[in-house]
């Protein structure tokens, strides 16, 4: 069987692991306020070209995603998310859980469209009601989205622009980040990232460690008291420095982009194999994930020697499915895919 | 210098970290639909004597404490904790951010005396004003609790009464289980807890994992859409396979209690070495905390030597501090922190 | 000028102001454990054809929802509703604040069409992803809805079948129930809506009283502690014989419904105007409220001489504008209106 | 049988009833923007000594103490409260409803004493695992407190020093204010509260009003999106008309101070024959509420003629007892329950 469900289907990558089992019997203080914890950080200021930031880390995703929502958002005000975003689709409603609202607007490809950010925001603000509503009090977006696609720098200039406007914070979820950075033809980096939000995180889980997000507030200080927000939200690790010790690797010699360059690399491969054979590629996603137009009785027979996702039906004869690389995707598994076709 | 702050200084106990890393390249789903967590589960039902449990696995106590809490309480209730109880103290207001009170109860060396909390269940029922006070609909023990005591077998049994008589559940926090199990003089096993408590949990964190919480639900089906609740509450990992991993390795060969046994022993030594030498131990702790009452000059001049915590002052020249020992810790330490004193 | 942009624009009913002055310094104990509040409730069980429910006064709407929905929903859960509902739109996000999140579905002239929340059931019961997802929970709808449409009896029934095999509550927001039920042509009374529901509210608030919302819980005991709930939500009346009192006085001799009566029959003059000078009518709003469609010139002009709400923009030329008509409306401040057009 | 459990169990004082029926069919906007709560912040402003302030009219006692501090405190924040402050012990649990713990001190007669909250100020900034607690964000009091008694104006004027000192805003409960500002010797008005706190409220249901409490902010925009919070928070009523219009009456010709008076001269009298007597006072309540210590038996006798509240035991054959006052109580009825003593 050939696995494509996800990017979280090994453990870490060799590098992480191996850090791990070097530094396991060294002592040190919990919480993330060790030594390596202070080494990554300094690695991911750099890189991003931030050497004021705040970095923090967290464990998972959802759990990210809802500590720095909650950490942003005043009590009156609701986050803007994209109608397939993460957040307002697949975390089990736990921003709802904090209090506040998901907010959607229809999604261009899994991507908010800077005008229609604006209109919402020129809409509220005009409303004669507005007081009955929830403020738009943030905006959030993931790159790449939910549908495998990227913003373009200018895209993201104009996000930022718009949220400057009305004086609410752009977040950037990175579960993926990598993959997003490591696609051919984007022209957003990590320094333009920074430049460009107001929070984002960089993704270890999906991207070669065994678990970590860390959050990146380029304006030191945007955000207080975040440790206790983490904790509060169950997201503080106890052994602190297993995050720092594996971001830590990632950031050594390049680690983090090479990796993500080869998921990127075999998923391109597997779309030229698919576009060979006469499949339909949907939503013209660039990074590690896939997303194939098959029919139904196809589906059906690939399931049996391999597993992807079911993303949504298409009409009643079809299904868009999506299938996934990563920095453990070996070649060969691609070749015998295309094959499989 | 000697580290005895915690029992989260070091990574994993060899075996466990043997076996995450000769299952790191093999592929499974996520979200703890794998087998490592299937075999876990079946490991952990046996050891419990509960064919029939529900056990689920979760990343850290806090995360453990908030979610279970929120899953057992309905929307007019409380949980009932000591007042020295983590979740009253060290949890940053997890409980209440999920909208409950901690209703809490003066400590008996850091416990909940039976008759307590039939004093309080009592008095809320009998109150004219009781619709307008928040319901005890829960309660919270830790064990061993923040002082590092133990439930005999009669007082856990107690405490199991008079939940079932109010018709509220009794969950325990066993995030430090293993060094109450395997601690001398207690008649508490894991069958005993199972067969006593509603809900409780397993700790992985400080006892040989890296991290990881197994929450064992005697009664299955007691909580309704678990894997929900811990999704929102940001505590579904997305490689859970190694949480499944590490609590397999941990219940294998009896290792948890083992590696348990190890760190109880240490501590008894360190209280005959610290008896030995005139100081007073407080609160009568049998497992790997001990507390030890220091004049403040002495505690200064120790500080210089070995990390512990400082647990409460006591009068103007007194300061209670704790040394913790875990499956990590080296005989030889114990040895020379005794020397120190 | 002429106001027609609410149904809260005066005071109270003569009869139920008449009723507070005659009761003023009679002296009662407090939060709705009065005589008055008894008295009322048995009116209104009386009415409904339900000798054993519940019946609990709050003081508006907004409130009554939030604390209906909260004590009604498993803390995993979501409520489900229409995208134009109440509780979707213009509350302030007071659902979400207790950690609940709104399901919309695409409305069908303010409705949820029984089909559509089937078919949102079966997705969400079918989906491989369902336990990272808001578990839709429970069903809000409003009557009228806030298009001024009425649910038929048999959409209602339809709507509790589908509720009932899901096994998942109904919940009716009857802000506006009065003009509901008085509107020409419904076959929905008040004991078919205790049949077909699990909770629903009487409004007052916009019907004759100062203020207040009786709900109903058809099923005695169906909401625990629900007091505590309305404590909890800010919604417990110190003086609650006030709500007792002109719910009494409302459903004495049949006042509600004549008074409800009043108003559709102004509303139905007012559309009859309007379609007399020409105007097109939206949505086909029976009861109290009617929408029209007007040029925005005509709008402008129109403001200068009377009140009412803008609703929604309509291409770039016309708008919906909506006129309310209540128990105080005077028919000759209707015939103003139609002749200004 | 003669009534002194409370001060809400009548309607409104005349004056304010009056208020209501004259401008009955008077039409005016909903939601509190009408001209009568123009006028009656205007006058309250005045009467506070504070032109610019914000003014905000709310239904009830609980809903405006949760509203406040849920808008005042950020997401990692507890308020800090006598452990018998109403929002600690009678508002089941609103204030952790919305997110936040209630983190008590020990009070002294109802009171925070100034010296016990700079101790729990100092213990929690200087605390090593401050991270892992909860904010002490704000503080709340009441005036007068739960147990009838007053604060200083050098008391108020060292809170709020303190609070000054650590950035954190000062609220007070003024559910009973009038009979505060009106009882014997004290030294603290109106304007010297609005200049030491960040907020406080006027309360109105247990003085004279129907119903209603205002919020004064002194520093204007002190809190954003008030009006959103309100209605979130289910206190935003429709017919916000029936606050200005109650609130213009009492601060009409000085009724507010002077009905207040009149509850505090009878509490008076009664406190004089509790005395006269021999019965023992408790905690020297100088305003409207009277507590008294009744031996069991006399209790029970006397419960056969008036009604009253049990406050709390003491010992094995007394209880404490609260006799409660208000505009409406007669004169003679004092007297008469003077006479059954």
């Amino acid at each position: 069987m050939l696995h494509f469900d996800s990017d979280y289907m090994e453990g870490a990558h060799p590098d992480v692991l191996e850090r791990l089992i070097k530094t396991n019997f060294i002592q040190t203080p919990g919480y993330g306020t060790d030594i390596y914890c202070d080494m990554a950080k300094e690695k991911i200021k750099s890189v991003c070209g931030l050497p004021d930031a705040d970095v923090f880390f967290l464990v998972g995703g959802t759990q990210t995603n809802a500590t720095v929502i909650d950490s942003l958002l005043p009590p009156y005000a609701g986050v803007v998310a994209a109608d397939t975003g993460h957040i307002a689709v697949h975390e089990s409603g736990a921003v709802e859980a904090s209090g506040h609202k998901v907010i959607t607007i229809p999604n261009k490809s899994g991507k908010i469209e800077p005008e229609s950010l604006k209109a919402l925001l020129v809409s509220y603000h005009s409303d004669e009601a507005k007081d009955h509503m929830v403020y738009p009090g943030m905006v959030y977006i993931s790159h790449p989205t939910e549908r495998g696609t990227l913003y373009t720098a200018n895209e993201l200039k104009r996000l930022k622009e718009i949220c400057t406007e009305y004086d609410i914070p752009l977040f950037l979820d990175g579960a993926r980040l990598g993959y997003a950075l490591a696609a051919d033809g984007t022209d957003v980096t990590l320094p333009y990232i920074a430049r460009h939000t107001d929070v984002f995180y960089i993704g270890g889980t999906k991207v070669g460690a065994l678990f970590g997000e860390a959050v990146v507030i380029p304006k030191k200080g945007r955000i207080k008291h975040f440790v206790t927000m983490i904790k509060q939200h169950g997201g503080l690790l106890a052994k602190g420095r297993l995050l720092g010790i594996q971001f830590d690797a990632l950031f050594t010699e390049d680690l983090y982009y090479k990796i993500s360059r080869h998921a990127v690399e075999i998923a391109a491969r597997l779309e030229e194999g698919f576009r060979a054979k006469g499949y339909t590629m949907m939503y013209g996603a660039p990074a590690n994930q896939k997303f194939v137009l098959l029919e139904n009785a196809k589906m059906a027979e690939l399931r049996e020697h391999a597993t992807f996702e079911i993303w949504e039906k298409y009409g009643k004869e079809h299904t868009v499915v999506r299938f996934v690389t990563s920095w453990a995707t070996k070649a060969e598994d691609a070749e015998k895919l295309i094959e499989l076709l």
